[in-house]
């Protein structure tokens, strides 16, 4: 499992967050971190060695966070640049994608859903578990992560093996 | 298999569609059809009998097609006057839901996925495939079902099969 | 000043809420309030004279608001309904529409501009106020409905005398 | 009126569209122009000078277009990158958004409604104008921006006049 984190202040808690729901999710296994603040201006342009293998590394993941707080009432920008670098329709065709966003309330709790997602579907990914979105000061101990990953592991286990077993991989 | 049409007009184009597209996902079975015209006024309260009993068909299928014609660039009230019935959350809880929107031309064609899915994802359905746009016009014969189908069965069968082993229905 | 309201109870809070509202951005006047209820299952067909009559209502005038409470996380079906009743593109064209909606919790505080704001704007409306959201417990003393109205009476004053004036009207 | 570009590639078409819908909707004034990639690395962080100057210049426009390209089906990551630069809620209170994205075709036609506006009016913009898309292949030439000024060209002057006598900017 790979966990992308669109924060523009490196090892926030929305890095924290996307972390613990890695874990509830899938406990045996430890996932790869991607802060994307450390790529910095690369993300600006195309043809980034770094940026290059940061997707690369998200393509083969079987699962894939993509976690970033709400600015603006959606998404950040820093996040939307990462996202530009992949294919269009296909670029995250063997991964299953899980939208989270942290809010400070819960005004916005509709953006993984209506916003993040869509983005996430644009460019092929499986999306078969709902937005989450977190409150940024009680993440670590409301437990709506719990929740949400009791709720939905098994779906997530059933893809994840009929990714892995190369099933969903036939397609244009 | 469950097909549920929200166009007004009966036996409609929407329909002819949405059978077209439960056929291609599932060659094997014959899909329930459930035209909400047939409904009627009924669907304006609550507690009739034949709208309980189309909203059990649809809570106890394992997949569920939910069609409808773009009208004023997104899904139709009678559709939504019907997932009014269901439970918030839960109502369908056990049912992968696939949205499905046909339209007269291409410029709605981010309608299925930015604002009919997020609403069968509130009632807690396991929304994992892509919602389909097609053309009213050209859909029996532009191969947009096909392409569709075969890129997502998979991951349909990997889930249906998930949730009748009842390992997704664990949830409160 | 129009109020329409698109809940499936009568004289429902939503209506309340909605005429408060219509006298805060219009403390001179009294609205006319089209309470879609009571036009029930003509909403379903086309050519009812009431209906008929309702868009009318709708179409001359300069401010309309659309009330709704939220269901499964967007407007109602109802509402849609009506909404369906009118002409896309220019069924609007010379009213000022004003999204209003009411919940029981902030978690879907998105849905008047991310969902309701958007089918208005597509029949052809002015929608130059924000979506406004309100919480259906508090809304008659908490003070949200004033502070929306004072911060956009002025927008509003603007464009309604625009439109009276007659220069709105010239388009296509 | 301002012209904000958030086009990765500078000079891009998307720059000509945004300079001739300004030249539309106001023919007798030159915008100032905001090609946002000239800002570069520095919109990655806060208190640039040269960004805080271009952030004091749309905040004291009176119209200013928000101009991006359709990647994935939304606006680009470097226009979000520099709406996340102003005030929450009062960013814009001032200034009347025009929403304005460019694609390759149809299919991503309610971008500028659905997604690219919300998140000005989030930022406090008066969002009375409905969202602009061209075709990035025909704009000079289909008579879109035309059409489109010349239907709601009287709405932002009955708009800017208003906030130019300082009627709007009395709020909190």
């Amino acid at each position: 499992m790979t966990v992308v984190v669109g924060n523009p202040k490196p090892a926030s808690r929305t890095l924290t967050a996307a972390k613990l729901l890695a874990s509830a999710l899938a406990p045996q296994s430890e996932p790869t971190v991607l802060d994307l603040v450390t790529l910095g201006p690369a993300l600006l342009g195309w043809g980034d060695p770094a940026v290059a293998e940061a997707v690369r590394t998200v393509r083969e993941s079987q699962v894939a966070i993509f976690a970033s707080p709400t600015f603006k009432a959606t998404y950040t920008g820093l996040l939307k640049l990462f996202l530009e670098q992949f294919d269009g329709g296909t670029g995250l065709a063997d991964v299953v994608a899980v939208p989270l966003m942290l809010g400070a309330g819960p005004t916005h709790a509709l953006a993984p859903d209506l916003l993040l997602k869509p983005v996430l579907t644009e460019i092929g990914a499986t999306t078969a578990l709902p937005g989450l979105y977190l409150s940024d000061r009680t993440f670590s101990e409301d437990g709506a992560i719990e929740r949400y990953a009791g709720r939905w592991r098994p779906v997530l286990t059933a893809l994840a093996s009929k990714v892995s077993g190369g099933e969903v991989a036939n397609h244009a």
